[in-house]
């Protein structure tokens, strides 16, 4: 359990001090926050509540959606990013988790061009704060209109082609590459590199009903998750295994119940 | 309208008959009969009507699911993939596409074995029958029960460890591979091993709302269309393009309608 880490987005319906006071009592070890948790609050003020509950903050979800069809689009795209880095860093969060975008009409070559310049144009700040950034390859089904980075080949050329900065890396989500032909080479690739910043778990549902909230709990879909979690232990990763499940059939039952579930499938995973 | 080819599944509420009649009569160039066109009829007399009509039967839609947890399973898929086999034969259709297969629970380097035997075994039946085989790559989201061949270069790959025969190749579907960042060089790289087979069009809508049955008809999505259709046209690519679109929403519509519908968009696609 102490490697188990709990995206606030997981249990939507709680409040960020439900989350924190919740996923304390479960015995969970760490948290990743979304940005929504921040709302009207002082990052830093929730910062202290958590690491006084003993939870280690894990990550900021979520930076990026920087491609956009204007200049003007795309520099607020670098302010809400820069945001988004004075937010982690008074929050005490170590990393932020980039969805990188897409726009429905633009290639995506041209998404991916921008993709870069925009987490270039960011790097900076995100370097003078301490915070990391993690390019979470989406999978091709989001290629639409949520990222046009869809395999973690392309995160890792992206951070080549930007020098290969330190404090840019891959966040590595289950539901996202475990279709991958490459997959084991590229999480060795990324760890090799020093970039595999976190990994995300969750599980393939068959029938899955909706592309974005139909996600599973780990072991009631055809994940290798045990599996891929091996690969990327075995690469000396000694990071959480943040567990992120969008799902509209699980926020709508009891919450507690819910976070119940949550650690008997990660202990039934990692028995 | 003379390189257009419908598949039969397009227009889903149309019996055999129907389609045929329709689609000369909307100027359709060719056809590509799904097999429930075939149940309850005989393939050669069929293909007679069709070929009366003035259509070009373009394929056979469709072979694969090779992948099973018993040999009993593999064998019986085998068994149906040799009499479509026969069926083509008949019909006088020139190539069958494979929708290979994943079973969910079973790792997907298991199913590619599966599929890689599975065609081997099949393949000597098809070249006695002069019918082509295309490996259909499907997109991402359908790796859980539908295939576990998910890229033209696996595709590829699967020709080339099977000693590249004449007989085997591929069919693309932009629906399926668009978002690949590969995809032009795969596309050249097919072309260029005289295995591009076959070419599908339809469009990304977003939101999709369902993962199947919710596909879009040209110009209403995402996917560069023209763009990627100009990329094989330039590999010397002279076969049809074939609208191949499954949709609850236009499935309900007036079919005609939506055959004209389809024939308008096709040629504005193509001005």
């Amino acid at each position: 359990m102490h490697r188990l880490c709990v995206h606030t987005i997981t249990t939507k319906p709680w409040s960020t001090e439900e989350c924190i006071s919740r996923y304390e009592k479960a015995g969970v070890g760490g948290i990743t926050f979304w940005r929504h948790n921040l709302e009207g609050r002082d990052p830093a003020t929730v910062g202290e509540q958590t690491r006084e509950s003993g939870l280690d903050i894990v990550s900021l979800c979520r930076g990026g959606f920087f491609p956009g069809q204007t200049t003007a689009a795309r520099q607020k795209a670098k302010d809400d990013n820069l945001r988004c880095i004075d937010d982690a860093h008074a929050l005490g969060a170590p990393l932020i988790v980039l969805v990188c975008g897409a726009v429905p009409g633009q290639t995506l070559e041209e998404s991916r061009k921008q993709i870069a310049d925009g987490i270039g144009a960011v790097l900076p700040a995100a370097e003078a704060a301490g915070v990391k950034l993690g390019i979470e390859p989406l999978h091709p089904m989001y290629a639409d209109d949520r990222s046009a980075v869809n395999t973690m080949r392309q995160a890792n050329d992206i951070c080549d082609d930007l020098g290969s900065p330190e404090m840019l890396g891959i966040a590595a989500d289950v539901y996202h590459i475990w279709w991958d032909p490459e997959l084991k080479h590229q999480i060795e690739f990324t760890a090799a590199q020093k970039r595999l910043f976190a990994f995300h778990l969750c599980d393939w549902k068959t029938p899955t009903t909706d592309l974005l909230n139909d996600r599973g709990l780990m072991g009631e879909g055809c994940i290798p998750i045990r599996q891929i979690s091996d690969w990327v232990d075995a690469t000396g990763f000694k990071g959480y295994r943040e567990v992120e499940i969008f799902s509209n059939l699980y926020w709508s039952m009891d919450q507690d119940q819910w976070l119940k579930k949550i650690s008997d499938a990660y202990q039934q995973v990692y028995v």
